[in-house]
């Protein structure tokens, strides 16, 4: 179906500005020797001049074209519109590969109309790779229709998941242990984003993070179900500054992926209390036994 | 120090060589759909005719150059030699990245001369990225000098780790624990030889996996050497076809690392009891306790 003139007006900049975005960032990877960098939460948790130049980037952009637009960006938060429209950015997903020369990393652009997303886009400059999707007319790899991989087992099967410092260490640990045992085998890049865009065009046959934030998952999201895969419920906009956990995959591993996540968050109760937490939760914790 | 003209000769065929191996696995890459595949011990260990295909060019290269070299490859295993030169190739290492269609996928071919590595090459076609190392004479990306970050702390490192079926389940999740609990991160690629690599050009801080085949590994450990970085003792010739652990960082994480390593092991005798094991191992392993 044909969208709207305003959200055709938005899907133009759209593309327009993730590209500027990207040319941008590659910019400041090819001089990461003098890039300015803070530590946020913790060791793990790093932002640069990049990441803010960036969303600075789209943020003004989108500004000057829709006022009225709510936009909502990892590094700047959180400023609410009028129009309906929310654009939801992160402007380098993956800082942490970007900031150690890594490729895996990219912008990734949502925007959502009266709480449903609409279009979403993941850009990966340093392998000229751009997924979009527009919801209702599927899901493109530099222009080319994809589709997540309906032969993949759960047996056999590569999925991307996802780790961080906002959860206890046993819900990743936990999921490993269900997912090797049944079989199947993870990749982490580094990039949530990324790893879920690879998951629509069937590179990988789901992806699962414990929790991950609004910003590194919307696009990707619409990207899977555009490609024809199953994603969980994910909070709405009342609950976007809480993150949430995030399940997909192509649609005939729907049953058995949600029973390992089950699985493994069963066991990370049991084993929670004899097993460390993340340094970002309990600074104190040394890596032999119990936090402290 | 110059190398004999012996080596030369041999330097100068892997130069040319693994060039063409890149070229012909990337013929291979771009008609995923046709590509003959096979499981070998399970779901997650996989061959292809294009595995085979580029083992077969780079041992016919090699021997009808020199005939007397041993040469042991992944798919073909090892047939020794006379002259005291042995190579030992992976002709796709990350083959299941390779067949998803995911970049993260090399060539890694390695000269060993009389017991010790002389040689070490990872190419990775998908990115033209071409790393080698000569022992004694550095090493370089591209032909731009390497070194390891020895800047990287272990409470804000990012890790490369290779999990497979070859082990307990347990080693890899009570690694993922020790790590994350000191504050470190982890990315899997699916490709070891390539991790190593960014070991090398300080893309990552180090690298562990609990057991490693000596395919994967060989080139990569001599690039880290070359690039300033520290290894942990990996077994002789009478070993290779065993493989072994593989341990390996920036010179300052040594001492951090290997106590992680240390931990981790202990961790997995204490949990081994009620953590499965790996469905290569135990195929009747249901992924919910004890493996039957």
């Amino acid at each position: 179906m044909p969208l709207d003139l305003d959200s055709n007006a938005r899907h133009a900049l759209a593309q327009t500005v993730i590209r500027q975005a990207g040319d941008l960032a590659v910019g400041y990877f090819a001089h990461l020797d003098t890039l300015v960098c803070e530590t946020k939460q913790n060791g793990q948790d790093v932002a640069s001049e990049a990441d803010r130049a960036v969303e600075d980037l789209v943020r003004q952009a989108v500004c000057a074209a829709f006022p009225n637009d709510g936009f909502l960006g990892e590094e700047k938060g959180f400023a609410t519109g009028t129009s309906g429209y929310v654009w939801i950015v992160d402007p380098i997903d993956g800082t942490s590969c970007f900031l150690h020369g890594l490729r895996d990393w990219c912008i990734s652009l949502a925007l959502v109309k009266d709480g449903s997303c609409e279009l979403g886009m993941v850009c990966q400059p340093s392998t000229g790779e751009f997924f979009a999707a527009v919801a209702g007319q599927g899901a493109f790899l530099n222009g080319a229709p994809i589709g997540v991989d309906r032969a993949a087992r759960i047996d056999a099967a590569l999925l991307g998941m996802g780790a961080n410092f906002r959860i206890p260490v046993v819900q990743v640990t936990a999921f490993v242990a269900e997912l090797l045992g049944a079989g199947g085998m993870f990749i982490r890049s580094g990039s949530g984003a990324l790893m879920l865009a690879h998951v629509a065009c069937g590179r990988l046959a789901g992806y699962y993070e414990p929790h991950i934030n609004v910003w590194d998952c919307m696009a990707g999201l619409l990207l899977i179900r555009e490609a024809g895969g199953w994603t969980a419920d994910y909070p709405g906009e009342e609950g976007w500054l809480d993150g949430g956990p995030v399940i997909a995959c192509a649609p005939q591993l729907r049953d058995a992926l949600t029973r390992l996540v089950e699985r493994s968050l069963e066991r990370a109760k049991t084993l929670g209390s004899d097993q460390g937490q993340a340094r970002g939760d309990i600074d104190t914790y040394q890596g032999t036994g119990a936090p402290a």
